[in-house]
């Protein structure tokens, strides 16, 4: 591959993703299975076909590109996800397939590697976050996956044009999986960081249920009003999170009938909750559903909780974050509050991440960044990683 | 007009509408100028077109049938509106058309009246409610109304197909305007009731701005989420109400991203709050505002409030309601918290509403409901009141 005059390969790379997919609020809708993220698939199997990679499908949604027979044993795979939240920063992702690429175009041919897009790993447009490595991992049933809509009504199975095909037997033969990722918090102060471990944390859906009647005319007194119970749970969660060093969200709502003169029908929030360890988060999420419940029988209101996808703790391959570490001149090992299709796979497969500083922190939203700079160290680290293991 | 066995003629026209914009929740989407309120129109001009009446347009959006040269002096105007809100009941509007076509069928045919179809009372599509009484009075500049947008972008200019042709000054020939509608609460315990006054009422658009990030790996000290400050609002206003005799609602909320594993951006309320007196709305607005923005400050988030329309209180013909419960057997004159194109009319011409009951009091709802036999004694009261009018 040729340099333009003064553009790193990464620069390069990234500037021909960059405008794929971008809102005019600067941030990503790469939603999977959606024309942006289709677009940014035909652009891996361009980038597989410009280094002789084999690209394969799993039946899933999950894309892979191979350098040496697909799934043969001692492979190692690297690679990450193109999907976006909505308005989201456009590092989340795809900074590890570009990354990827890049590391394997400074190994020797003979190395055995293969790069995965994995499909809907926000959980952006179907619900559940790392939907393609679940289905993978047979971590979710192809019945289940099939049968998820996304906001217009769309089934999953509908998107994918096909039954989702179900888990690869063959990823137990797979030597270790690297993600590289684009961190998510201030914690990392050095271009570089692995992966120790990511928090237990879930979704749950929480369905407020009231009376429909008229803003002007409905007396305070006679009202059944969702709205005053999900305020107070908003209230309550981000006050259990401060009580127990935990992180509680509620950053999406959908009101029925929604209008301004309108009392609410119906009020549906998510609660998105994480804690260091699993018996803090049940703890923390027991406790705001029972206030929540207590406060809804004040309001004259009903509370139906749904888990919509919890993940326990995951701890990452402890010696190979050691070596990797090691490898790397000491880069520190750090937790993270956020899930990764790594963490699905740790599961079968020896995994480890590393993260590429993001100075901000700020994350989920068009402010998301890393410089140029960082992210070359991060390439030149996953090549140095894909080497020693491969 | 003849008669199907069994079903009145109130019954028979009742059915001839009640499919036309009826969602699966058996609520309405009858939005302005959208397919369903545009189908009420033709049959509005096949209702006036099988009576031998005039229909006109006043290039605002507002559509008149006339016995009678149009807005001749002495003429009486009577009429609603055909819009709802999200998944509102069927009767609030179209009940006053319907009924002024069949009262006007009781009617000796030398009698002048209009009949009206406003455009845009609920403001469900463009915000501003009353839009087409608000043009036709003046109350609302043609340019201001014409930049309004829908949610998806559409202004007014653009839906009604022309700049608004802004006010009519024939109406101050109009002898009266009578204003046939469901009552929204359930104070009315009669089949009919005569208005007495509007509270002033108003809607204000609260933008919370924080800093959109990863809910995930954000601690809670760094956050700056602006949905902790609307949903402090959310109670504040109801307490405010509470105190002070008043409703205040927030039943309308946008978020950006509105992801659940994103902190928001933006969050987007809509207060709608009414008072029995000015005063009184001003002060729990105040103090809405003032609790709200001091709780930002705390949250460190920002808050931007815009009236998007406010109404003083409207007192209807004092002389005219009484002369219209005495005709009516002394029917009781009750106040409301509702909004209506007659409260801004009454600036111009001298106006009255009749209420239909409505038993359960349940109105903006697929709830909302009122008897066959009392939309029968609401058509037999307006036809008394136009013949003693005309």
């Amino acid at each position: 591959m040729t340099l333009d005059a003064g553009m790193t390969e990464f620069a390069k790379l990234w500037a021909e993703i960059a405008p794929i997919g971008r809102a005019d609020s600067g941030g990503y809708l790469r939603f999977a299975l959606t024309e942006p993220e289709l677009t940014l698939r035909d652009w891996f199997r361009a980038q597989a076909s410009a280094r002789d990679m084999l690209v394969t499908e799993d039946g899933n949604g999950n894309l892979f590109a191979w350098r040496g027979e697909p799934w043969a044993p001692g492979t190692v795979l690297t690679g990450s996800h193109f999907d976006s939240v909505p308005h989201g920063g456009g590092y989340d992702g795809p900074l590890g397939i570009v990354s990827a690429f890049l590391a394997a175009d400074r190994l020797e041919k003979s190395r055995r590697i293969g790069i995965a897009a994995f499909v809907e790993e926000e959980g952006g447009r179907f619900g559940v976050p790392c939907l393609g490595s679940r289905l993978l991992t047979g971590f979710i049933k192809p019945d289940q996956a099939a049968a998820l809509r996304d906001r217009d009504g769309i089934s999953f199975e509908e998107a994918l044009g096909a039954r989702p095909a179900g888990p690869e037997p063959r990823i137990e033969q797979i030597a270790a999986l690297v993600e590289l990722h684009i961190e998510q918090g201030r914690a990392l102060e050095t271009p570089v960081g692995v992966a120790s471990a990511i928090w237990p944390h879930g979704r749950w859906r929480m369905d407020f249920t009231g009376v429909g009647d008229h803003a002007g005319t409905t007396r305070m007194t006679d009202r059944r009003d969702p709205m005053l119970t999900f305020a107070f749970t908003v209230l309550a969660a981000n006050k259990e999170a401060r009580l127990s060093g935990a992180h509680a969200t509620m950053g999406r709502v959908q009101v029925e009938p929604n209008a301004t003169n309108a009392i609410p029908s119906l009020v549906r929030g998510w609660l998105d909750a994480r804690a260091a360890d699993t018996a803090t988060l049940d703890r923390v999420v027991d406790e705001i559903v029972r206030k929540s419940t207590e406060r809804a029988g004040r309001d004259g209101t009903a509370l139906a909780v749904t888990a919509e996808s919890v993940t326990g703790e995951v701890a990452f391959h402890e010696e190979l974050a050691r070596r990797i570490s090691s490898l790397l001149g000491d880069a520190p090992i750090l937790p993270t509050g956020a899930g990764h299709d790594a963490g699905v796979m740790s599961a079968h497969v020896p995994t480890a991440m590393l993260f590429v500083r993001n100075p901000t922190g700020v994350s989920h939203s068009p402010a998301e960044h890393a410089s140029d700079a960082d992210c070359e160290a991060g390439i030149e680290a996953l090549a140095k990683v894909l080497e020693d293991l491969t």
